[in-house]
């Protein structure tokens, strides 16, 4: 049995043709195809990942047993039309192929389909679960703007936040101040505004990667970066209680 | 006595030669000169628009009594030392003229220089005061992503977070749901994300005319709305009590 694995990302697509063992057959990469790029860079990639694997195992398109899609960015009813359009253009037979929200692939991933709740919390973050019936729920996920609380990008938001009230005086004092400094390489406070507006301004990626700085902050226990965490925290136990009830 | 007085912003350069007794003798605007663009930018939108007030009146700059400038994202040291080598090569003599971050500029149109915190709240927001030792401090213009608490930006995020919220089942039923798919003219929920991830977005401008919303949601007694304005208001007084204590 032949099964194409594909994780339809915003910086990536990845195809990995397994067996029913989970063995790896081949494994292909080409660049971003989630759901809101136009049609024809997503069909010009996952054309490129399911051609890659296919031509490394010497397959045809028509000897799959199953493809498999956990896609970013499918939330409407249009994105929807738009995935199916596609993988139809692309040859994919409807009742050989599974699409997914990337939410729910990893959902599968780590309850193998048991009634639960499961969260991913990496740049940004999403709870997704289902319950004995088979009913869905997501919570959370509503990306870096209007929400990923509790992400690394919220926790690296929630940190220059926390410094530049404590630089005004209207937080406490925090570590965070001299590591993002020495972070930034810069002398002056205010140069943190350039850093942020005019250098990690659309990369969210970036911003995320301050998360790293809260963490060994209150690992050498700043009280500010601890109360970041543990809201963090609280905000994805939201995200989880929202779906258990 | 013949004073040039310039607010010079991200948006435009705008320009009013005045006597005086603040009688406006010429007007004239042209493009965004932000400390923080280009230096031929600016060179060129300054030019034009004190080169404008000039020419209008008659007069040359030597004969000017006064140049004060009120500039937007005047921060670091390196941003004063751009000012001062632009204003150079404009022909500004340094003992006639006054440069200030916007933020004094407001602060001194409201207190006349007397002791005081004036606090400017439109798209972002910023507080600024002085004491009578004429000692200055500033409190939060820390721009969207960082600060800008209590400013229309962030009332418009916070609606944005409190209709994720409502949706997924985190937080509870706002009026803001409904008036935002009217707003956004939708009719699924999950197209918000689409409107303001690939419409908005950038845009922080177009984020704040939501705050519109939520003040009409609060005057029809919304209570997440008159929440999110009850928090706007003690972000703003938070950064007037910490320049006043």
């Amino acid at each position: 049995m032949e099964i194409l694995a594909m994780d339809i990302g915003k910086t990536k697509t990845f195809a990995v043709l397994v067996d029913e063992n989970g063995n790896i057959l081949a494994e292909a990469v080409s660049g971003p195809s989630g759901a809101w790029l136009e049609e024809r860079v997503i069909l010009k990639n996952i054309s490129e990942a399911t051609g890659g694997c296919l031509s490394k195992s010497g397959l045809g398109l028509d000897e799959l047993d199953l493809v498999s899609i956990s896609w970013s960015d499918l939330d409407t009813k249009e994105d929807w039309q738009k995935a199916w359009k596609i993988a139809e253009k692309i040859g994919l037979r409807k009742e050989k192929t599974i699409v997914e929200h990337d939410a729910v692939a990893a959902y599968y991933a780590v309850t193998w389909g048991e009634p639960g709740v499961a969260v991913v919390a990496g740049t940004g973050s999403i709870a997704f679960g289902m319950n004995k019936q088979g009913e869905r729920m997501r919570s959370g996920g509503w990306g870096w703007l209007m929400g990923d609380e509790g992400s690394a990008y919220w926790i690296g938001v929630k940190a220059l936040n926390a410094v530049s009230r404590s630089l005004d005086g209207r937080g406490g004092r925090t570590a965070l101040t001299e590591k993002l400094k020495k972070y930034f390489s810069i002398e002056e406070e205010l140069e943190i505004l350039k850093k942020v507006y005019k250098e990690l301004l659309g990369n969210p990626a970036e911003i995320a990667r301050i998360a790293e700085i809260v963490d060994e902050a209150a690992e050498e226990e700043d009280e500010v970066s601890k109360k970041i965490l543990s809201e963090a925290g609280e905000e994805l136990a939201e995200c989880i209680l929202a779906i258990a009830k």
